[in-house]
């Protein structure tokens, strides 16, 4: 049975780290920063060292390229990205990347025709360092000249960004992708989770990511001082929050399991020690994989914050921040990826991906799905961030054979 | 029976509350703020137009002097403090100081001799722009060098206040007066609290003012990804915080009225959306009329905390940041007030005052009490500040006749 080059993708994979290194061992290559443009370049070279074919589009997404006999053939995508967060670890998105290159070198050795052209794509700044997954969402054509008007970082920023990687406004609104040429994307991830290692699986395939919902919930009361103010006589806007955190937490776990909930941010004004608190804003997320229950999760929680709020003697104020819609992934690539990972004797279990993906928007244009490996511990976007070199090969060889057998389909 | 002038007391309130005005019509008059100079030098000509004498101490204390016929009599002093907080009220400070120079002004017009210096007082940054109760306390000799050293605003803007009101530290340091040299303390001032014009009563007597004790309390727990981090793997920071928010209010309400409690700030850590909070830093403030009380209080509050920080899987730390005794006031003053009080027809009431006053600084080196009259609604520290021309008249007499009632008790 064809297997990847293990000691290839996991050397590449430690050359890799070593860009953007930091003194705490972890990795720092936001989009657009040196170090980023300096991982870009190295990837370029591995790409031609392999004798494939390099591409770039407009919105600097980054493919290698086997080709199919067939021009007119559609394209099969996989991959990940190249960017991390700021003192992040080796693994988040640059395993999805090395596996895909390594899976085209494998397969180009093995001299296979393909009735697909296959495609191992980075794409642009999947962390959000100015738009959470830019590059794919330009690739869907789901970007649009009002995100980039509005960037997270700032314009300012965006424009910096843009210049240093060589792309314009334009360009980047056309990287978009005709749906027809395409047959379906993969992408290999580290879980970030706990519950591979946990449960002790190799495999996890994922069945829809998150819809993320934040919000500033802001409970208002009255300033006062915090001595002569009976404690009876006072509207503390803490007191609010405060509740609603427990409550929230309970009700979450009671009712919208696996759904979670976060509260991230507190800001209390006028925060003085000596005076009852006059505001409390609280940055509220909600995540769940249906769009359904993220409704009743919204509802519930507004409700519980209402009737905390009113009886507090407080008024409550909310305001949507961001909205990111769920995605169901695709039930044909989901089962193409449990029918390779039984192939290979590997145990695999279906479960939600609590984190945002490339996948989610490449899932708007074509069929999608996403498999991961165990994370040690869970830990993400840390130095510490770690996965065993065993599940490292486990996954390329799951996805090598999960792009066999959706080509197979359609031969 | 003698009577204050009303009027003239009136619109001295008025002339001073244009000092400072803002343009919401609160006053800020900060200490060693320019309008701070401002109403000093506007006090002073007061003073000296009602043929009494001006004195200014090592700490800008400000002085008007009635004096005795026999120079090695004792002083009896009284009053508060010209500055406010930044944005702050017309009545709080204003009426104990102005009420004290009506007081001597009337009694110089009523031509009687007195068997002690009577001294109308003004304390220096009483709201502690540089440091709480700063010329009641040089006064009282409980100032040292090393709270000048580590001044609440820092180094530089005690030095530059310092040069503003031509004042240095050895000066400040030798303001202390001789405990033999005084006969009593007596401060009038508003309520800044709703329990007085609630009952419908005219004075409070006030029997002790309160300790304050001021924390940090940090709860400790672990950053993680706020979506794949199932609700039951989270040490989230912010929900120790929150429950100890609730419970202590419980507590302090179920155990330890009329003692008081605030949480008037939280800062999350690393406070982002995504994130689930590693850090949650409180500022804790207690307050209560007596120190073994307080002792309890803390004992309290901290087995709470610390029991709730471990059911989350949370560690505690703890940080004094300041702590104020408190300070019983004297019973042989107190009943003063009460006589004059009802000597007038006045209803009066024994109370405990939540805030700090410079009577707390006085009470350490001689006999002192304080009357408070009734404050709309309680607001205090807002421009919204306001306490009726009669209680305000109602409070001057009844000082007037404590004072008149001490001076009679050691002719």
């Amino acid at each position: 049975m064809l297997r990847i080059n293990a000691r290839r993708l996991l050397d590449d994979l430690e050359a890799l780290g070593e860009i953007g290194r930091t003194p705490q061992g972890g990795v720092s290559r936001p989009a657009m920063s040196p170090a980023d443009v300096e991982g870009r370049a190295w990837f370029r070279a591995r790409v031609e060292a392999a004798g494939l074919e390099f591409h770039r589009d407009g919105a600097a997404n980054l493919s290698a390229v086997l080709p199919a006999g067939d021009p007119t053939a559609p394209t099969l995508l996989t991959g990940s990205h190249l960017d991390t967060v700021p003192n992040g670890g080796r693994y988040d998105g640059a395993l999805g990347v090395l596996a895909a290159l390594e899976i085209l070198r494998t397969l180009r050795q093995a001299c296979l025709s393909l009735p697909v052209h296959l495609e191992a794509i980075s794409f642009t700044d999947e962390e959000g360092e100015l738009q959470d997954q830019l590059g794919s969402r330009a690739l869907a054509g789901t970007l649009t000249a009002r995100d980039l008007d509005r960037p997270r970082g700032g314009g300012d920023k965006l424009a910096a960004g843009m210049r240093r990687l060589g792309v314009t406004h334009q360009g980047m609104l056309a990287a978009r992708r005709d749906p027809k040429d395409l047959l379906a994307f993969v992408e290999l991830h580290v879980e970030q989770g706990p519950r591979l290692e946990a449960a002790g699986i190799d495999i996890g395939v994922v069945t829809a990511i998150v819809g993320i919902r934040s919000y500033w919930l802001r409970f208002l009361g009255r300033a006062a001082h915090a001595g002569t103010t009976p404690m009876d006589a006072r509207a503390d806007a803490v007191w609010g929050a405060a509740a609603f955190v427990q409550s929230a937490r309970d009700l979450v776990i009671a009712r919208f399991s696996p759904g979670v909930v976060n509260c991230g941010q507190i800001q209390v004004r006028p925060g003085a020690f000596n005076i009852v608190p006059a505001e409390a804003h609280l940055a509220l997320e909600l995540r769940h994989g249906s769009e359904a229950h993220l409704d009743d999760m919204e509802d519930a929680l507004f409700n519980l914050a209402e009737g905390l709020a009113q009886v507090q003697g407080l008024t409550l104020e909310r305001e949507l921040v961001a909205r990111c819609i769920a995605a169901p992934l695709d039930e044909g690539v989901m089962g193409a990826i449990e029918r390779a990972a039984s192939r290979l004797g590997l145990s695999h279990r279906r479960l939600m991906s609590f984190a945002g993906h490339d996948t989610q928007a490449m899932s708007a244009i074509t069929p999608s799905a996403m498999l991961l490996v165990p994370s040690m511990g869970g830990t993400s976007h840390n130095p510490r961030e770690f996965t065993r070199q065993e599940d490292i090969v486990n996954g390329a060889n799951t996805l090598l054979h999960t792009l066999l057998g959706l080509m197979a389909e359609i031969k």
